[in-house]
């Protein structure tokens, strides 16, 4: 099988299983491990914060965030398909009690004067805005970098209201690998950020949230609350070293393929969703007259998985495990479904 | 002043205060009180539900209908604008920990595809859908009647996927003055209701919830943990019969003036934002070349009370401490503001 | 029936009635209504506070404080039969999400030593201790007064921790009648304090929270998410003022009472469970040979009405609705019982 | 410094690592792992329960078995100082929104009687008891083993009152080494348990818990909240398998090396505060004339790590990484300190 269903599913190079097998240790939750500490002082480095926090996901590092940046019965402002809003199953509510209000970007590219319109005043009927959430690049809208300008513009008009802002990296070094800024300079335009080590950059567990020391502080104990203070964590911290360091240099390739990919899938007559950015590839289906859920079907029986992404769209993600053959195989493999329709 | 700004403003009737100071009463957390009782079996019988209960505002029982509906790490749908997700202090996401996920609706009416569309499918990902909410007479979109079809048809489609239907009703008496349907034919399509009685329906105080036995009983223990367990009761519970019994067959005057009121605003060369339904009036000053704010001032200054309700939205809320003559007055308020701009 | 299950039941006087049915009111949620605001201010002066805030019972006081003054994942200290522990549901758990940690009182009243070692050091493990809370009178320890010197040293060791202290005080104004230490001079050592104006003063809904003009301001909010903002409450305020003002000063007629009651207890060949210091008294049939709920219904079938307080403990509360008769009929009722057993 | 602060501070040993860096791995959000589903099936089969679940530490087990058996409003009882409650940062109210009901236990062990006395009946103004929650061995008790007997009487009585029982069973293979009674047999007295891999069995990072399939589906939903689900998880979880079947089978090396320490302890004139049952030595200096702060910083310039465990008590915890010789240079050392007080 040809596996383009996530980045997630990237397996540990050899790298990485060899940095693990010869970690020092110790117990991280006395803050004893020299791995994990390397790692989350690299970590802030590379995002230009002052402090890093390793936990074990995505979903754990943007909940955490949440819980630290704001208080029960405060809003906070994301976009419609934001990931903290589809799927991390109401986690902000349920942890953090905070009401998402979710506002409809242009390919997950919320107009700053939109979010500036949902600010609450202060009136006894009204919840708080307490933060406002960015998802860099936008998973659900395939992969669309949020621009380094939006990002600007927003911050100022956050900072403007007192409402910290926080970016949902889970794909950053994506961001930076398609435009060439900085993961530092895009993170430099929030309050705090996280990002995923075992997406595109191939670790096998865990992410990084980054901010003030401050913030870090009381992200630590809430990270021990949800269950994410670990022990010995260097045997996972050593390759996700790798994985920053190493693995967000070669995140173009993935770009090249996945731009491959949605050029074949034009060319065998089928149309794309949105245009191709990063390593996220989204086909819209409805106009070959058939289902998204069959499409499915007709590619499993070709040895090709990917997600299903709404009725009639379809998402493939390219990353470190996918070849470029395996991309002109999945191409002909489109072609030749799209022959028999 | 002539106060429009909203229906909650109107004071008891003298039959009211003559009925609270003749109530019997008892100590209602025993459920003693006779009056009290008396409200909730006549509100139950008016709504066609098993049970009813008496609650202290409407958004107490919006509230006790989410916490006893739901579970933390659900979500709910709802309107854009809905009153529980736009007013209530982001309270679902506070106590009841669930995430509202909000639908555009036409005039506050959510088309049942967009509804069926939002329901969450079985993932690990993914929050359960577990509530349905609809308002009936839609607040923020300027008192529009919830059409008894769409009910029929949300309802349906609900109940095949085995999600709850609450109503928040809190001006559902003004549905059934507008369209001859009665308050009972409506809240058959939903599972549970909310009734407000100290809006146009002239109450000090309270509202009722109706729906099962079962229903009721596990609401009766959230408002105990909400503060909404009183003792005696029936001396707001008085007044509160007669809202319930007589006031709610006098709104069709309100509409009246509301329709006159809108009259007034377009003779005046204003706009309105909605065509008017029942008693809420929102006019729109864009074109007028003023903002909201500004339009508030001016008639603050010629003793007209209203509501901002967007940048540049009024809205006017007529009831019945509101009489024709002081609508005629508050028209002739427009048109001189209008001859001045 | 004899009703001395709690002076909750008490009904409205003549007076208050009287108060109800001419009280100017308006839209509270406003803040227009003259009769709350005048209470308010009223109670306010009464306890030395910046400010109040009428809510609709003890509960939604004790809850709003609660909401106010902490944050989720904090821990409160308490003793271990205080209301707001033992009888609120764990609406406390659910609504602000802190975790009550109990404290052993002897008759209600915790050592301050104890509380002080109960505080919490900074460690990740550990949750932050974010509130002290005191019970004055003691409910479940029998109508106890927390002495006003155990206060002071609590309060002192509050501050020096920089943990708030609230104090419900639903039955406060007991403990000013047994001691003739001013309501004013107890509130004094706490920051933020409830009084219930429904129990022994007799209103017949309603209670008070006072503090800081910036704790009632962020009170307002959370009482509105909690359904107790209301509208014309002028109505239910009225009674309450009365209450708040005179009937406050009739309370040592109900310890007369209670007292006459206990006497008559032990006469009888009955033991109590605590001595009488205000106008609850507990029972303890255990020596009797008999359960709680057989003196229940013993009693029940005499034409008394009590309450059963564990598995062999009654309780009888006085109150104004209560005659020094009545007490009189309840003694020689158990009596007759003790004789039959 | 010999550490004995802690069995959480064991590293990995050689055949863990080895195991990790040669794991099968896959992606866990998508149950692909092979290496993690293994390690679930074979601690479903040890614990006697249908299906297991690996968790990134014990809290996060615990927490899930709260968000998974109870609901908000709730109360659930334990011990007054289970771990649950004493060191979880109040997650279990700030997350699953219930309250925690506290019971004295004799060296952790609370009565049958007890516990069935603290469940509260149906009443309006009462929490509904939503879970009996257990710890094996108890930590703070000093590792003390809770009798399968007891076990059994609460487990009868919790389902003849319809509660779900959870162990906390972090040190369960302790207890098994203690009586050779085997983890399944306790595990059978509970509907769920939580094992802990990384402390006394040694591995890096992991729990798992264990109940019903029904339990574990639903549990999979809040681990994923709660940020747990992880990807190729294999490489922590083939470690865990190690600790699972192998280091289960040594921890009566630990216990000997506990009880040689708490003998020493005597001999060198110290208190213990418990006697020892397991691997946790919990010694009283109070007796000795100094604070438990003062022994810990003798015992910190001689080269012991220990834990601070209440003002006199001073925790060691024996571990796969203490060896005898160790155990006899803590004793030289205690003897040292002991007669230069």
């Amino acid at each position: 099988m040809i596996d383009l269903r996530s980045d997630t599913v990237t397996k540990p190079t050899q790298a990485m299983r060899e940095a693990s097998f010869h970690a020092k240790v110790g117990d991280d939750v006395y803050e004893e491990d020299p791995t994990v500490t390397k790692l989350e002082e690299k970590a802030a480095d590379m995002l230009g914060k002052e402090a890093a926090l390793f936990v074990t996901s995505g979903v754990q590092g943007n909940q955490i965030a949440v819980l630290t940046h704001t208080q029960p019965g405060q809003e906070i402002l994301l976009e419609e398909e934001a990931h903290v809003f589809y799927y991390e199953g109401a986690a902000i509510s349920a942890f953090a009690g905070v009401q998402p209000r979710t506002i409809k970007g242009t390919r997950g590219v919320m107009a700053p004067a939109d979010l500036e319109a949902a600010i609450r005043p202060e009136d006894v009927h009204l919840p708080e805005t307490g933060l406002i959430l960015l998802e860099n690049t936008h998973n659900r809208a395939g992969g669309a970098v949020l621009p380094l300008e939006t990002m600007e513009v927003t911050y100022q008009m956050a900072q403007a209201n007192n409402i910290p802002v926080h970016l949902d990296g889970a794909r950053l070094f994506n961001a930076q690998a398609a435009t060439g800024i900085s993961a530092k300079t895009y993170a430099n335009q929030a309050d705090t950020v996280q990002i995923c080590l075992s997406k595109g950059l191939g670790a096998p567990v865990g992410s990084i949230i980054a901010g003030s020391h401050q913030f870090i502080k009381q992200a630590r104990k809430w990270r021990k609350r949800l269950g994410g203070g670990l022990r010995q964590v260097g045997v996972i911290a050593a390759p996700a070293m790798i994985a920053l360091t190493e693995m967000s240099k070669r995140l173009d390739e993935d770009h090249k393929h996945a731009t491959k990919l949605a050029n074949g899938i034009e060319e065998a007559g089928f149309e794309l969703a949105y245009p191709v950015e990063t390593n996220i590839v989204i086909m819209d289906v409805a106009s070959a007259g058939i289902s998204g859920a069959d499409m499915m079907t007709r590619l499993a029986d070709d040895g090709i998985q990917a997600v299903q992404f709404g009725p009639t769209l379809v998402r493939f993600v390219t990353h470190y495990d996918v070849s470029e053959e395996e991309i002109d195989e999945t191409i002909l493999v489109l072609k030749k479904i799209k022959s028999m329709l």
